[in-house]
């Protein structure tokens, strides 16, 4: 089986259509299956897919359920060092030394649903926390003929490790191409805000998603959907234009979806809005913006 | 009574000890008081203070332990139109008119804790949100002589516009001048993350705070904590720097007061650190790191 | 023939060898050729290319002197409003209208050097300016199968509009893909630093350049000299994370190629550098830093 | 004397008036005169003033001309490890550690013109580089009561470390107080862009300034002028914002004072304005936007 480590308008490895239900497995980021066996080079995020979704068409959005998002296998690795661009540039000569070899070893209990930690050992005696199974690098081929390392992202989605990513949480992606062409992989059992030892807990995962195609539907940035909120991601560097980028599209939203006016946004969105940080550690960063969804009118 | 402008070396207003619980008032940014009336010149949030802590020395940290922030009149105010540094530029000509001498007013319930939306109309229908009364402003005298604008913010604190700056909440400041001199204003009845409106719902509040000087004790950036929470607090722009600083920070009170290494603190913060985002309005943005205190180890 | 929008390893359209020179045409960022035919469709872009380089592969280096750039049509285009994310945000509102039809015009003089503006009328009178033809986009094929679009700019060159980029200069790219897949276009007749506008002044170009090829020569930026200076580009935003790519491609230039040590590379750079503005408009920045030649031992 | 480290509402040291001419010395950033005593405390800038102009009034604007700015001692000093801000976040593990007590020494020759490094030894032998002589740190206090580092910089000037900034040079600043309020210092015999190593070579000066009272004259960021060009000056971080600051003010400048219309100025600033890079060091970046006189029409 072939593992993409871009976004791009590759040969699709399945056909699907509105409505399907798709099982499928990802690899850890490092190319390791449910076996912890290296199936294919690891560093950069290898992808399953692309899904390619019949009749979408550029100018359409492509939504995107996670119907159940889980570890496959026990075992989970994360890096032990902070990157050096998320702490003040004069402490970094402080930091300890960084081994590539040296990885964390995760023990995870996938009944009870959490991840100990195994190796090294640490000041903080036994650290058990609770999973919190995300997927950090999913989306569509993008635009233009192009084809984007899994390690960034953009308007297409990719690599935008933010720990809401979660079971039941349905995301929307514009539609760039043919088939819209969809890729997943990078799964974390758990993951801190910002991504910033620049890994999550990495593991294989099973994939159970279910699409959706809404047609003549033209978003600019990934939208989603929890049971609470309304989201919209932003992905660019600094932190700053992520912001700016999912601000304006949350904004679109309640216009176009809402039919609220641009006074009404503004004045709800000043008082209610709530961010989160995706990661802050890829070549671009991540940003959310969230609306709690007992704030929203019904749809138009 | 004369209200500052600007965080300095200003003569106090009263002089206070460790152990001290001050009740004060604070005129909303605009300069109005809790009748609504204008006592002093209003933009700038004019801040009540300074208050001089006996035997602070540049070195010390000084506590403050919010009592009780509250509203205390009924009329809050805000703005209507999000900041253009917070959409895409090229949205910013699209978003409605700014009129200077438009502000949406809010009734505030104090009793049960609602604001309510009394004008402009707006599409939503009548909208009534839980209050979260907090401070946008307040910390102390900068180093070096300096007296900076209540408009912005730095390691001495001032203009961070943080929603999570509530009662029950302590926050620790650097002493850099003798006495500490303790400022506070801009109250908000609520406010959504980011003041990205470059409001919250102004007014004036009621606040009842205790001071705690921890001697010798030296801090870079602020400093919190709640029941939930450990929390740390960089002002900078882009984003990108306010969360260099709050990160480092972090790692360097867990290096100092929980007597942890920098590998566990590493490995600890990479999968368990959370950030909220403060201010991206003002000219200097805030950016809050989290750890949650289950995560801690007790105490050196 | 074809013209890609994107660099990525596509089909060469000539393959050629270290020493070869190369006479091309590109069409202008619209499209159009020598005859302003629209030959290709514009607006990002399109690019001649890619020339195969025999026995280039990966962590050689690619060298491509430009031995003449020279536009190849008399009529040039210019947008005529500035980008909205090079001034104030709250200055956007104030910029005149944006009409995408509305174009400024120039008649190039192709044998003294010149270009005046025939359309629209300005209050400056007739304004005729120096010619100083430059290449905005060219690079190699990105690595890791990527195709990225010819609208921004990375480790591989792409559209990094420096108006250095001339006759006489020579460019140094990392070697990604095998035989390294050259592509050029974008040529302006002159533009400010920048490009603040959105363009330079726009137009179809003949291209002379000769490629180098430096076997087993590893960089990780692009690099550049003419007559006066060594030079390496940083591409990323914000401006600041451009330049720390230049300047930390500068000091390994320093180290390896001319034996300087680190100390002595740090107190020439702190008191010599110097820096360049390439463009501030595309999704990447562009950053160059130089240094004066006559600062130079000789190579090791 | 008494040098002040922030610019702010001081007692003036002199009074002077609209076209008086003052000769003034000004201390090393460490605190040393002429014959290299320590006379006052050294780190951050201490300035000389400030110089309260008389009949300057908030709204008006303060030219000071540069008649001459000369070292007035033969030893200068220079950092030798470059700031951890401009590099890869990644490199400044590699960097040269650094020593706070270890400063090069240069020796200047002020009758040639020239600096000789004496100290460290280097790999480059004998360095002798051309003075250009410039002051780092100087402008007016800031409004609302403010007192600013010396080592930050703003709408009101202050550390700018721009090494345009030489003899023959007027800088416009914004006067906000009474008297406008002038401070000097922090004297460079000469300085690469961008101040990257923290330093110029920092050496004691003497200094003749010219000022000149523009009443009723608003303008916003400060502007300058040499013989060739028209300068503004924005001082933020990210440098994206500087530029924005920068560009804008020159936009306002070209309207005012040259009455161009706005689609004049930006098919203009399009094709010919030239940026240079400020510090990139202190807390605020600076971005100097130039246009060349040539291209002006002659003022209203």
């Amino acid at each position: 089986m072939v593992y993409y480590t871009a976004l791009g308008s590759y040969e699709p490895i399945l056909r699907i259509a509105d409505g399907d239900t798709v099982l499928t497995t990802t690899v850890s980021y490092d190319g390791r299956d449910a076996s912890d066996q290296q199936v294919t080079p690891g560093g950069t995020n290898p992808l399953t897919g692309p899904f390619y979704v019949e009749d979408a068409k550029p100018g359409d959005t492509l939504a995107i359920h996670f119907d159940k998002l889980w570890p496959s296998r026990r075992l989970g690795r994360s890096f032990t060092v902070l990157a050096p661009n998320v702490v003040d540039p004069r402490y970094v000569r402080e930091m300890p030394p960084r081994h590539p070899g040296l990885v964390a070893e995760w023990e995870l209990d996938l009944k009870n649903g959490t991840a100990t930690l195994i190796k090294p050992d640490t000041m903080l005696g036994q650290l058990t926390l609770p999973l919190k199974p995300m997927l950090g690098c999913f989306g569509v081929a993008p635009p233009n003929g192009q084809a984007i390392s899994s390690a960034t992202s953009g308007a297409y989605g990719g690599n935008m490790d933010y720990n809401g990513f979660v079971t039941g949480v349905t995301v929307y992606f514009p539609v760039f191409v043919s088939g819209g062409l969809l890729f997943l992989g990078d799964g974390h059992a758990l993951q801190g805000d910002g991504e910033i030892a620049g890994s999550g807990i990495e593991v294989s995962f099973d994939v159970r998603f279910t699409v959706k195609l809404l047609k003549d539907k033209k978003i600019n940035w990934p939208r989603a959907e929890n049971e609470e909120y309304i989201l919209t991601i932003g992905n660019a560097r600094p932190l700053d234009q992520a912001l700016q980028h999912a601000t304006t599209e949350m904004v679109k939203w309640l216009q176009e979806d809402f039919a609220l006016d641009a006074r009404t946004i503004h004045i709800l969105l000043g008082q209610c809005v709530e961010y989160d940080v995706g990661n802050v550690f890829d070549p671009a960063y991540t940003m959310v913006c969230k609306l709690n969804k007992t704030l929203l009118p019904s749809k138009k």
